[in-house]
Protein backbone atom coordinates (compact mmCIF):
# COMPACT_ATOMS: atom_id res chain seq x y z
CA UNK A 1 0.00 0.00 0.00
CA UNK A 2 1.24 3.68 -0.57
CA UNK A 3 2.62 6.07 1.99
CA UNK A 4 0.26 8.75 1.95
CA UNK A 5 1.72 12.08 1.11
CA UNK A 6 0.04 13.94 4.35
CA UNK A 7 -0.24 17.70 3.03
CA UNK A 8 -2.74 18.58 6.24
CA UNK A 9 -0.07 17.25 8.63
CA UNK A 10 2.89 18.82 7.08
CA UNK A 11 1.25 22.15 6.69
CA UNK A 12 0.78 22.26 10.18
CA UNK A 13 4.35 21.01 11.20
CA UNK A 14 5.61 23.86 8.80
CA UNK A 15 2.92 26.73 10.41
CA UNK A 16 3.95 25.48 13.33
CA UNK A 17 7.64 26.41 12.86
CA UNK A 18 6.48 29.68 11.16
CA UNK A 19 4.52 30.51 14.50
CA UNK A 20 7.62 29.86 16.15
CA UNK A 21 9.57 32.38 14.23
CA UNK A 22 7.13 34.63 14.44
CA UNK A 23 7.27 34.56 18.26
CA UNK A 24 10.90 35.44 18.18
CA UNK A 25 10.12 38.32 15.99
CA UNK A 26 7.36 39.34 18.68
CA UNK A 27 9.55 38.83 21.62
CA UNK A 28 12.38 40.80 19.70
CA UNK A 29 10.23 43.72 19.84
CA UNK A 30 9.59 42.97 16.29
CA UNK A 31 6.63 43.43 14.41
CA UNK A 32 4.82 40.52 12.43
CA UNK A 33 5.07 39.82 8.95
CA UNK A 34 1.85 40.89 7.26
CA UNK A 35 -0.11 39.81 4.29
CA UNK A 36 -2.84 41.73 2.38
CA UNK A 37 -4.73 39.95 0.04
CA UNK A 38 -6.80 41.52 -2.48
CA UNK A 39 -10.58 39.87 -3.27
CA UNK A 40 -12.61 41.23 -6.36
CA UNK A 41 -15.89 40.44 -6.99
CA UNK A 42 -17.91 37.52 -5.14
CA UNK A 43 -16.74 34.24 -6.62
CA UNK A 44 -17.84 31.50 -4.08
CA UNK A 45 -14.72 29.42 -4.50
CA UNK A 46 -12.51 32.51 -4.85
CA UNK A 47 -13.85 33.56 -1.43
CA UNK A 48 -13.10 30.54 0.42
CA UNK A 49 -9.39 30.48 -0.62
CA UNK A 50 -9.00 34.37 0.09
CA UNK A 51 -10.76 33.29 3.65
CA UNK A 52 -8.33 30.15 4.16
CA UNK A 53 -5.39 32.00 3.71
CA UNK A 54 -6.24 35.08 6.58
CA UNK A 55 -7.08 32.61 8.73
CA UNK A 56 -3.63 30.65 8.19
CA UNK A 57 -2.53 34.06 8.69
CA UNK A 58 -4.14 34.38 11.91
CA UNK A 59 -2.72 30.89 13.06
CA UNK A 60 0.68 31.49 12.56
CA UNK A 61 0.72 35.04 14.26
CA UNK A 62 0.50 36.90 10.92
CA UNK A 63 -1.25 40.05 10.56
CA UNK A 64 -3.43 40.00 7.38
CA UNK A 65 -5.40 42.27 5.43
CA UNK A 66 -8.26 41.40 3.25
CA UNK A 67 -9.54 44.08 0.67
CA UNK A 68 -12.89 43.10 -0.69
CA UNK A 69 -13.48 45.54 -3.85
CA UNK A 70 -16.97 44.79 -5.87
CA UNK A 71 -17.12 42.91 -9.42
CA UNK A 72 -17.82 46.22 -10.90
CA UNK A 73 -14.33 47.79 -9.94
CA UNK A 74 -12.42 49.34 -12.80
CA UNK A 75 -8.98 47.86 -13.58
CA UNK A 76 -8.04 52.06 -13.13
CA UNK A 77 -8.93 51.65 -9.11
CA UNK A 78 -7.87 48.51 -9.05
CA UNK A 79 -4.04 49.39 -10.15
CA UNK A 80 -4.33 52.50 -7.59
CA UNK A 81 -5.19 49.98 -4.42
CA UNK A 82 -2.04 47.88 -5.78
CA UNK A 83 -0.05 51.07 -6.23
CA UNK A 84 -1.36 52.02 -2.53
CA UNK A 85 -0.35 48.28 -1.12
CA UNK A 86 3.38 48.24 -3.29
CA UNK A 87 4.04 51.63 -1.28
CA UNK A 88 2.63 50.82 2.24
CA UNK A 89 6.23 49.61 4.48
CA UNK A 90 3.80 47.81 7.22
CA UNK A 91 2.67 45.37 3.86
CA UNK A 92 5.47 42.77 3.09
CA UNK A 93 4.00 40.72 0.95
CA UNK A 94 0.04 40.83 -1.22
CA UNK A 95 -1.57 38.60 -3.56
CA UNK A 96 -4.84 39.47 -6.20
CA UNK A 97 -7.00 36.80 -6.01
CA UNK A 98 -7.53 35.35 -9.64
CA UNK A 99 -9.47 34.81 -11.73
CA UNK A 100 -10.01 38.74 -12.00
CA UNK A 101 -13.32 39.96 -13.29
CA UNK A 102 -13.38 39.29 -17.18
CA UNK A 103 -13.05 42.92 -17.91
CA UNK A 104 -9.90 43.09 -16.66
CA UNK A 105 -6.35 42.25 -18.28
CA UNK A 106 -4.52 39.89 -15.79
CA UNK A 107 -1.56 40.40 -16.66
CA UNK A 108 -1.35 43.80 -17.20
CA UNK A 109 -2.46 43.86 -13.68
CA UNK A 110 0.30 41.11 -12.03
CA UNK A 111 3.24 43.20 -13.90
CA UNK A 112 1.70 46.13 -11.53
CA UNK A 113 2.56 44.44 -7.97
CA UNK A 114 6.28 45.57 -6.92
CA UNK A 115 8.36 42.20 -7.30
CA UNK A 116 9.77 42.22 -4.09
CA UNK A 117 5.99 41.91 -2.77
CA UNK A 118 4.69 39.47 -5.24
CA UNK A 119 4.49 36.38 -3.13
CA UNK A 120 2.87 34.61 -5.35
CA UNK A 121 5.76 34.91 -7.80
CA UNK A 122 3.63 35.49 -11.06
CA UNK A 123 5.70 38.68 -11.82
CA UNK A 124 7.49 37.64 -14.94
CA UNK A 125 10.68 38.67 -13.09
CA UNK A 126 9.95 36.54 -10.70
CA UNK A 127 8.97 33.82 -12.44
CA UNK A 128 12.20 34.19 -14.88
CA UNK A 129 14.50 34.22 -11.81
CA UNK A 130 13.00 30.77 -11.25
CA UNK A 131 13.84 29.49 -14.41
CA UNK A 132 16.77 30.54 -14.45
CA UNK A 133 17.66 29.22 -10.64
CA UNK A 134 18.03 32.39 -8.91
CA UNK A 135 16.59 33.12 -5.79
CA UNK A 136 13.14 34.12 -6.12
CA UNK A 137 9.39 34.04 -4.62
CA UNK A 138 8.42 30.21 -6.23
CA UNK A 139 4.30 30.23 -6.78
CA UNK A 140 2.90 28.27 -4.12
CA UNK A 141 1.39 25.04 -5.46
CA UNK A 142 4.81 24.42 -6.82
CA UNK A 143 6.42 25.40 -3.97
CA UNK A 144 4.05 23.90 -1.56
CA UNK A 145 4.95 20.31 -3.86
CA UNK A 146 8.34 20.15 -3.59
CA UNK A 147 8.00 20.78 0.03
CA UNK A 148 6.22 18.01 0.78
CA UNK A 149 8.51 15.71 -1.32
CA UNK A 150 11.68 17.03 0.31
CA UNK A 151 9.86 16.57 3.97
CA UNK A 152 9.28 12.87 3.09
CA UNK A 153 12.42 12.35 1.62
CA UNK A 154 12.12 11.79 -1.58
CA UNK A 155 14.84 11.55 -4.04
CA UNK A 156 13.59 12.44 -7.78
CA UNK A 157 17.63 12.88 -9.29
CA UNK A 158 17.68 10.81 -11.82
CA UNK A 159 13.92 10.20 -12.30
CA UNK A 160 11.51 10.62 -15.11
CA UNK A 161 8.77 12.99 -13.52
CA UNK A 162 5.47 13.40 -16.07
CA UNK A 163 3.85 16.56 -15.71
CA UNK A 164 0.56 16.39 -17.12
CA UNK A 165 -0.62 20.06 -17.73
CA UNK A 166 1.24 23.22 -18.79
CA UNK A 167 -0.81 26.26 -16.71
CA UNK A 168 1.50 28.97 -15.64
CA UNK A 169 0.64 28.20 -12.07
CA UNK A 170 1.64 24.58 -11.35
CA UNK A 171 2.27 22.57 -14.52
CA UNK A 172 4.95 24.72 -16.59
CA UNK A 173 6.92 26.09 -12.82
CA UNK A 174 6.88 22.69 -11.59
CA UNK A 175 8.36 21.27 -14.50
CA UNK A 176 11.07 23.49 -14.36
CA UNK A 177 11.42 23.19 -10.39
CA UNK A 178 11.96 19.30 -10.94
CA UNK A 179 14.52 19.13 -13.37
CA UNK A 180 16.90 21.79 -12.09
CA UNK A 181 19.54 21.33 -10.09
CA UNK A 182 18.66 21.40 -6.83
CA UNK A 183 17.83 19.31 -3.90
CA UNK A 184 14.15 18.23 -4.58
CA UNK A 185 15.43 18.35 -8.98
CA UNK A 186 16.96 16.62 -11.52
CA UNK A 187 14.28 14.99 -12.82
CA UNK A 188 13.91 13.89 -16.11
CA UNK A 189 10.70 16.04 -16.90
CA UNK A 190 8.59 15.22 -19.12
CA UNK A 191 5.48 18.01 -19.63
CA UNK A 192 2.11 16.45 -21.50
CA UNK A 193 -0.77 18.43 -22.37
CA UNK A 194 -4.10 18.42 -24.32
CA UNK A 195 -2.01 18.03 -27.74
CA UNK A 196 0.21 15.21 -26.44
CA UNK A 197 -0.89 11.90 -28.31
CA UNK A 198 -0.59 8.52 -26.31
CA UNK A 199 -0.74 9.73 -23.03
CA UNK A 200 -0.59 6.47 -21.04
CA UNK A 201 2.97 5.67 -22.90
CA UNK A 202 4.22 8.25 -20.88
CA UNK A 203 2.43 7.86 -17.37
CA UNK A 204 2.95 4.28 -18.15
CA UNK A 205 6.41 4.53 -17.42
CA UNK A 206 6.51 7.68 -15.31
CA UNK A 207 8.87 7.13 -11.78
CA UNK A 208 6.70 10.64 -10.73
CA UNK A 209 3.47 11.97 -11.74
CA UNK A 210 1.98 15.02 -11.20
CA UNK A 211 -1.60 15.80 -12.31
CA UNK A 212 -2.52 19.14 -13.00
CA UNK A 213 -5.59 18.38 -15.22
CA UNK A 214 -8.61 19.70 -13.29
CA UNK A 215 -10.20 16.64 -14.49
CA UNK A 216 -11.74 14.30 -11.81
CA UNK A 217 -10.34 10.84 -12.22
CA UNK A 218 -8.49 11.11 -15.33
CA UNK A 219 -5.58 9.08 -13.95
CA UNK A 220 -6.85 5.28 -13.09
CA UNK A 221 -4.45 2.63 -11.70
CA UNK A 222 -4.01 0.75 -15.10
CA UNK A 223 -2.02 4.19 -16.36
CA UNK A 224 0.60 3.57 -14.03
CA UNK A 225 3.33 1.22 -13.01
CA UNK A 226 4.23 0.06 -9.75
CA UNK A 227 6.00 1.75 -7.55
CA UNK A 228 4.81 5.38 -8.57
CA UNK A 229 4.98 8.37 -6.69
CA UNK A 230 1.81 10.50 -7.43
CA UNK A 231 1.20 13.85 -6.49
CA UNK A 232 -2.56 15.14 -7.39
CA UNK A 233 -2.76 18.42 -7.72
CA UNK A 234 -6.60 18.60 -9.10
CA UNK A 235 -9.50 20.31 -7.23
CA UNK A 236 -12.48 20.12 -9.18
CA UNK A 237 -16.13 20.95 -7.20
CA UNK A 238 -18.43 17.96 -7.86
CA UNK A 239 -21.98 18.42 -7.54
CA UNK A 240 -23.16 16.07 -4.84
CA UNK A 241 -26.13 16.84 -3.23
CA UNK A 242 -25.83 14.67 -0.04
CA UNK A 243 -23.32 16.80 1.09
CA UNK A 244 -24.04 20.28 3.16
CA UNK A 245 -21.91 22.31 0.52
CA UNK A 246 -23.72 20.59 -2.41
CA UNK A 247 -20.59 19.32 -3.81
CA UNK A 248 -17.30 17.61 -2.94
CA UNK A 249 -13.80 17.98 -4.32
CA UNK A 250 -12.28 15.59 -6.37
CA UNK A 251 -8.83 14.80 -7.92
CA UNK A 252 -7.23 13.98 -10.72
CA UNK A 253 -6.34 10.96 -9.70
CA UNK A 254 -8.97 7.74 -9.36
CA UNK A 255 -7.34 6.86 -6.04
CA UNK A 256 -8.57 3.69 -4.87
CA UNK A 257 -7.19 2.24 -8.32
CA UNK A 258 -3.48 4.08 -8.10
CA UNK A 259 -2.55 3.95 -4.46
CA UNK A 260 -3.02 -0.04 -5.36
CA UNK A 261 -0.16 0.47 -7.22
CA UNK A 262 1.77 3.89 -5.66
CA UNK A 263 4.92 4.14 -3.44
CA UNK A 264 3.84 7.46 -2.22
CA UNK A 265 0.32 9.40 -2.85
CA UNK A 266 -0.95 12.73 -1.98
CA UNK A 267 -5.23 12.71 -0.97
CA UNK A 268 -7.46 15.09 -2.39
CA UNK A 269 -8.42 16.97 -0.05
CA UNK A 270 -5.64 16.96 2.16
CA UNK A 271 -2.79 16.99 -0.09
CA UNK A 272 -1.23 19.78 -1.87
CA UNK A 273 -4.18 22.07 -0.86
CA UNK A 274 -2.74 22.84 2.50
CA UNK A 275 0.95 22.67 1.28
CA UNK A 276 0.09 25.76 -1.04
CA UNK A 277 -1.32 27.78 2.30
CA UNK A 278 2.02 27.03 3.43
CA UNK A 279 3.98 28.06 1.19
CA UNK A 280 2.26 31.23 0.71
CA UNK A 281 3.18 31.81 4.52
CA UNK A 282 6.42 30.79 4.02
CA UNK A 283 7.30 33.07 0.95
CA UNK A 284 5.58 35.83 3.03
CA UNK A 285 8.02 35.78 5.73
CA UNK A 286 10.62 35.63 3.20
CA UNK A 287 9.27 38.78 1.77
CA UNK A 288 9.35 40.32 5.18
CA UNK A 289 12.52 39.12 5.82
CA UNK A 290 13.84 40.69 2.77
CA UNK A 291 12.21 44.08 2.70
CA UNK A 292 13.49 44.72 6.18
CA UNK A 293 17.08 43.79 5.55
CA UNK A 294 16.97 46.17 2.38
CA UNK A 295 16.76 49.15 4.42
CA UNK B 1 18.01 10.68 -47.05
CA UNK B 2 17.60 13.50 -44.92
CA UNK B 3 16.02 17.24 -45.78
CA UNK B 4 18.96 19.30 -45.06
CA UNK B 5 17.86 22.18 -42.59
CA UNK B 6 20.01 24.76 -44.11
CA UNK B 7 20.83 27.20 -41.45
CA UNK B 8 22.91 29.44 -43.79
CA UNK B 9 20.44 29.67 -46.51
CA UNK B 10 17.51 30.36 -44.34
CA UNK B 11 19.66 32.95 -42.39
CA UNK B 12 20.40 34.96 -45.16
CA UNK B 13 17.15 34.93 -46.61
CA UNK B 14 16.23 36.64 -42.95
CA UNK B 15 18.83 39.01 -43.45
CA UNK B 16 17.68 39.72 -46.70
CA UNK B 17 14.66 40.95 -45.53
CA UNK B 18 16.19 42.91 -42.72
CA UNK B 19 17.94 44.59 -45.15
CA UNK B 20 14.52 45.48 -47.04
CA UNK B 21 13.02 46.78 -43.70
CA UNK B 22 16.34 48.99 -43.03
CA UNK B 23 15.71 50.01 -46.26
CA UNK B 24 12.49 51.43 -46.04
CA UNK B 25 13.42 53.09 -42.99
CA UNK B 26 15.81 54.76 -44.26
CA UNK B 27 14.04 55.93 -47.36
CA UNK B 28 11.81 57.35 -44.72
CA UNK B 29 14.25 59.34 -43.04
CA UNK B 30 14.83 57.57 -40.40
CA UNK B 31 18.06 56.41 -38.65
CA UNK B 32 18.71 52.71 -39.10
CA UNK B 33 18.78 50.21 -36.12
CA UNK B 34 21.91 49.98 -33.80
CA UNK B 35 23.62 47.15 -32.04
CA UNK B 36 26.12 47.43 -29.46
CA UNK B 37 28.19 44.62 -28.20
CA UNK B 38 30.66 44.08 -25.06
CA UNK B 39 33.37 42.18 -25.01
CA UNK B 40 35.58 41.97 -22.19
CA UNK B 41 38.99 40.20 -22.57
CA UNK B 42 40.91 37.96 -25.30
CA UNK B 43 38.98 34.81 -25.39
CA UNK B 44 39.40 33.61 -29.29
CA UNK B 45 36.24 32.22 -29.52
CA UNK B 46 34.10 35.12 -28.06
CA UNK B 47 35.84 37.37 -30.25
CA UNK B 48 34.72 35.19 -33.45
CA UNK B 49 31.09 35.26 -32.09
CA UNK B 50 30.89 39.60 -31.47
CA UNK B 51 33.29 39.78 -34.60
CA UNK B 52 30.45 37.57 -36.83
CA UNK B 53 27.45 39.86 -35.12
CA UNK B 54 29.32 43.33 -36.15
CA UNK B 55 29.66 41.98 -39.58
CA UNK B 56 26.22 40.91 -39.73
CA UNK B 57 24.97 43.76 -38.83
CA UNK B 58 26.55 45.65 -41.52
CA UNK B 59 25.25 43.29 -44.26
CA UNK B 60 21.93 44.26 -43.13
CA UNK B 61 22.32 48.40 -42.98
CA UNK B 62 22.56 48.33 -38.72
CA UNK B 63 24.76 50.45 -37.19
CA UNK B 64 26.91 48.88 -34.58
CA UNK B 65 29.39 49.21 -31.99
CA UNK B 66 32.16 47.23 -30.45
CA UNK B 67 33.30 47.75 -27.12
CA UNK B 68 36.18 46.10 -25.78
CA UNK B 69 37.24 45.93 -22.57
CA UNK B 70 40.51 44.72 -20.78
CA UNK B 71 40.33 41.14 -18.84
CA UNK B 72 40.66 42.80 -15.51
CA UNK B 73 38.28 45.27 -15.91
CA UNK B 74 36.55 45.76 -12.40
CA UNK B 75 32.31 44.74 -12.31
CA UNK B 76 31.83 48.71 -11.24
CA UNK B 77 33.74 49.85 -14.67
CA UNK B 78 31.77 47.15 -16.59
CA UNK B 79 28.39 48.66 -14.75
CA UNK B 80 29.18 52.11 -15.50
CA UNK B 81 29.45 50.90 -19.19
CA UNK B 82 26.40 49.23 -19.37
CA UNK B 83 24.42 52.29 -17.64
CA UNK B 84 26.03 54.60 -20.59
CA UNK B 85 24.17 51.90 -23.35
CA UNK B 86 21.00 51.77 -21.44
CA UNK B 87 20.85 55.81 -21.47
CA UNK B 88 22.14 56.60 -24.31
CA UNK B 89 19.19 56.58 -27.04
CA UNK B 90 20.94 56.22 -30.14
CA UNK B 91 21.50 52.85 -28.91
CA UNK B 92 18.56 49.83 -28.95
CA UNK B 93 19.97 46.84 -28.11
CA UNK B 94 23.23 45.84 -26.52
CA UNK B 95 24.82 42.59 -25.68
CA UNK B 96 27.27 41.90 -22.67
CA UNK B 97 29.46 38.65 -24.74
CA UNK B 98 29.36 36.05 -22.48
CA UNK B 99 31.54 34.39 -20.66
CA UNK B 100 32.32 37.28 -18.60
CA UNK B 101 35.85 36.93 -16.97
CA UNK B 102 35.87 35.12 -13.70
CA UNK B 103 36.29 37.59 -11.14
CA UNK B 104 32.91 38.98 -12.21
CA UNK B 105 29.15 37.48 -11.37
CA UNK B 106 27.71 37.24 -14.69
CA UNK B 107 23.93 37.23 -12.93
CA UNK B 108 24.49 40.50 -11.52
CA UNK B 109 25.79 42.33 -14.38
CA UNK B 110 23.15 41.04 -16.37
CA UNK B 111 19.98 41.98 -14.45
CA UNK B 112 21.74 45.83 -15.29
CA UNK B 113 21.09 45.83 -18.37
CA UNK B 114 17.34 47.50 -19.30
CA UNK B 115 15.49 44.88 -20.12
CA UNK B 116 13.94 46.92 -23.12
CA UNK B 117 17.30 46.73 -24.76
CA UNK B 118 17.99 43.28 -23.38
CA UNK B 119 18.55 41.60 -26.96
CA UNK B 120 19.85 38.66 -26.05
CA UNK B 121 16.86 38.14 -23.96
CA UNK B 122 18.43 36.81 -20.54
CA UNK B 123 17.16 39.35 -17.94
CA UNK B 124 14.91 37.49 -15.72
CA UNK B 125 12.11 39.68 -16.63
CA UNK B 126 12.29 38.44 -20.34
CA UNK B 127 12.83 35.52 -19.64
CA UNK B 128 10.00 34.97 -17.19
CA UNK B 129 7.57 36.91 -19.79
CA UNK B 130 8.96 34.15 -22.14
CA UNK B 131 8.27 31.25 -19.85
CA UNK B 132 4.47 32.95 -19.32
CA UNK B 133 4.46 33.23 -23.05
CA UNK B 134 3.88 36.99 -23.28
CA UNK B 135 5.62 39.02 -25.79
CA UNK B 136 9.41 39.56 -24.94
CA UNK B 137 13.17 38.93 -26.55
CA UNK B 138 13.67 35.23 -27.34
CA UNK B 139 17.16 34.18 -26.62
CA UNK B 140 18.74 34.46 -29.89
CA UNK B 141 19.54 30.50 -30.44
CA UNK B 142 16.47 28.82 -29.23
CA UNK B 143 14.79 31.65 -31.59
CA UNK B 144 16.93 31.18 -34.02
CA UNK B 145 15.73 26.41 -33.93
CA UNK B 146 11.77 28.04 -34.13
CA UNK B 147 12.47 30.45 -36.66
CA UNK B 148 13.87 27.26 -38.75
CA UNK B 149 11.42 25.03 -37.77
CA UNK B 150 9.15 27.61 -39.20
CA UNK B 151 10.48 28.86 -41.62
CA UNK B 152 10.75 24.98 -43.03
CA UNK B 153 6.72 24.68 -42.06
CA UNK B 154 7.71 20.82 -39.58
CA UNK B 155 4.26 20.84 -37.47
CA UNK B 156 5.25 20.09 -33.97
CA UNK B 157 1.89 19.56 -32.77
CA UNK B 158 1.79 16.45 -30.38
CA UNK B 159 5.18 15.27 -31.70
CA UNK B 160 7.63 13.90 -28.69
CA UNK B 161 10.48 16.41 -28.80
CA UNK B 162 13.63 15.46 -26.73
CA UNK B 163 15.85 18.44 -25.45
CA UNK B 164 19.17 17.13 -24.63
CA UNK B 165 20.87 19.88 -21.85
CA UNK B 166 19.17 22.32 -19.46
CA UNK B 167 21.20 25.14 -20.23
CA UNK B 168 19.75 28.68 -19.48
CA UNK B 169 20.85 29.39 -23.04
CA UNK B 170 19.46 26.54 -25.30
CA UNK B 171 18.12 23.46 -22.98
CA UNK B 172 15.20 25.13 -20.82
CA UNK B 173 14.05 28.25 -23.03
CA UNK B 174 13.79 25.73 -25.99
CA UNK B 175 12.31 23.04 -24.10
CA UNK B 176 9.48 26.05 -22.57
CA UNK B 177 9.11 27.33 -26.32
CA UNK B 178 8.29 23.93 -27.64
CA UNK B 179 5.75 22.89 -25.17
CA UNK B 180 3.72 26.28 -25.69
CA UNK B 181 0.56 26.92 -27.36
CA UNK B 182 2.21 28.40 -30.54
CA UNK B 183 2.52 27.74 -34.13
CA UNK B 184 6.15 26.37 -33.38
CA UNK B 185 5.14 24.38 -30.03
CA UNK B 186 2.65 22.30 -28.91
CA UNK B 187 4.88 19.52 -28.52
CA UNK B 188 5.14 16.92 -25.71
CA UNK B 189 8.30 18.12 -24.28
CA UNK B 190 11.29 15.94 -22.51
CA UNK B 191 14.54 17.41 -21.03
CA UNK B 192 17.31 14.71 -20.50
CA UNK B 193 20.33 16.21 -18.71
CA UNK B 194 23.61 14.45 -17.38
CA UNK B 195 21.63 13.12 -14.30
CA UNK B 196 19.13 11.17 -17.18
CA UNK B 197 19.32 7.22 -17.26
CA UNK B 198 18.92 5.40 -19.67
CA UNK B 199 18.96 8.19 -22.19
CA UNK B 200 18.83 6.38 -25.30
CA UNK B 201 14.89 5.46 -24.01
CA UNK B 202 13.89 8.61 -24.86
CA UNK B 203 16.19 9.28 -28.08
CA UNK B 204 14.82 6.81 -29.50
CA UNK B 205 11.44 7.51 -29.12
CA UNK B 206 11.60 10.91 -29.68
CA UNK B 207 9.99 12.69 -32.85
CA UNK B 208 12.31 15.70 -32.93
CA UNK B 209 15.68 15.57 -30.87
CA UNK B 210 17.52 18.87 -30.13
CA UNK B 211 20.74 18.59 -28.66
CA UNK B 212 22.75 20.98 -26.92
CA UNK B 213 25.01 18.71 -25.04
CA UNK B 214 28.63 19.85 -26.42
CA UNK B 215 29.69 16.82 -26.77
CA UNK B 216 31.03 16.24 -30.31
CA UNK B 217 29.62 13.01 -31.78
CA UNK B 218 27.09 12.13 -28.77
CA UNK B 219 24.33 11.61 -30.88
CA UNK B 220 24.40 8.52 -32.86
CA UNK B 221 21.83 6.66 -35.37
CA UNK B 222 21.24 3.58 -33.14
CA UNK B 223 20.00 6.25 -30.80
CA UNK B 224 17.12 7.75 -32.92
CA UNK B 225 14.45 5.96 -34.64
CA UNK B 226 13.66 6.31 -38.51
CA UNK B 227 11.97 9.90 -40.02
CA UNK B 228 13.48 11.49 -36.25
CA UNK B 229 13.73 15.57 -36.80
CA UNK B 230 17.31 16.39 -35.30
CA UNK B 231 18.72 20.22 -34.22
CA UNK B 232 22.07 20.27 -33.38
CA UNK B 233 22.95 23.07 -31.06
CA UNK B 234 26.63 21.59 -30.39
CA UNK B 235 29.58 23.33 -31.28
CA UNK B 236 33.05 21.76 -29.90
CA UNK B 237 36.28 23.01 -31.12
CA UNK B 238 37.92 20.04 -32.10
CA UNK B 239 41.84 20.48 -32.24
CA UNK B 240 42.79 19.49 -36.36
CA UNK B 241 46.56 20.05 -37.23
CA UNK B 242 45.36 19.80 -40.74
CA UNK B 243 43.36 23.05 -40.56
CA UNK B 244 44.65 26.31 -40.98
CA UNK B 245 42.92 27.61 -37.79
CA UNK B 246 44.10 24.36 -35.44
CA UNK B 247 40.62 23.10 -35.15
CA UNK B 248 37.06 21.89 -36.54
CA UNK B 249 33.85 23.14 -34.96
CA UNK B 250 31.99 19.92 -34.36
CA UNK B 251 28.10 19.41 -33.53
CA UNK B 252 27.07 16.80 -30.73
CA UNK B 253 25.58 14.54 -34.00
CA UNK B 254 27.08 12.20 -35.77
CA UNK B 255 25.88 13.23 -39.29
CA UNK B 256 26.79 10.28 -41.37
CA UNK B 257 24.97 7.67 -39.00
CA UNK B 258 21.92 10.15 -37.78
CA UNK B 259 21.06 11.46 -41.47
CA UNK B 260 20.52 7.88 -42.58
CA UNK B 261 17.59 8.00 -40.30
CA UNK B 262 16.48 11.29 -39.91
CA UNK B 263 13.59 13.57 -42.00
CA UNK B 264 15.00 16.54 -41.18
CA UNK B 265 18.27 17.37 -40.08
CA UNK B 266 20.48 20.78 -39.34
CA UNK B 267 24.10 20.35 -39.95
CA UNK B 268 27.67 22.09 -38.08
CA UNK B 269 28.67 24.60 -39.61
CA UNK B 270 25.57 25.74 -41.36
CA UNK B 271 23.07 25.34 -39.10
CA UNK B 272 21.72 26.45 -35.88
CA UNK B 273 25.15 29.17 -35.77
CA UNK B 274 23.81 31.37 -38.35
CA UNK B 275 20.03 31.29 -37.65
CA UNK B 276 21.37 32.66 -33.72
CA UNK B 277 23.02 35.53 -35.37
CA UNK B 278 19.99 36.38 -37.37
CA UNK B 279 17.90 36.18 -34.82
CA UNK B 280 19.83 38.50 -32.76
CA UNK B 281 19.04 41.49 -35.68
CA UNK B 282 15.35 40.50 -35.72
CA UNK B 283 15.41 41.14 -31.75
CA UNK B 284 17.32 44.28 -32.24
CA UNK B 285 14.71 45.38 -34.94
CA UNK B 286 12.31 44.61 -32.82
CA UNK B 287 13.95 46.51 -29.65
CA UNK B 288 14.17 49.85 -32.27
CA UNK B 289 10.99 49.40 -33.40
CA UNK B 290 9.74 48.91 -29.55
CA UNK B 291 11.76 52.01 -28.66
CA UNK B 292 10.69 54.35 -30.68
CA UNK B 293 6.95 53.35 -30.75
CA UNK B 294 7.50 54.38 -27.09
CA UNK B 295 8.25 57.85 -26.85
Amino acid sequence: MATILDGKKTSNIIKEEIKNRVNRLIQDGKRPPHLAAVLVGEDGASLIYVSNKVISCEQVGFKSSLIRLPYETGEKELLSTIKKLNDNKEIDGFIIQLPLPKHMDETKILLKINSNKDVDGFHPENFGRMALNMETFIPATPFGITEILERYNIDLSGKHAVVIGRSNIVGRPISMLLSRKAKVGNATVTVIHSRTKNIESFTRTADIVISALGVPGFLKGNMVKNGVIVVDVGITRVKDSSRLKGYIIKGDVDFDSVSKKASYITPVPGGVGPMTIASLLLNTFKAYEKNRSSK
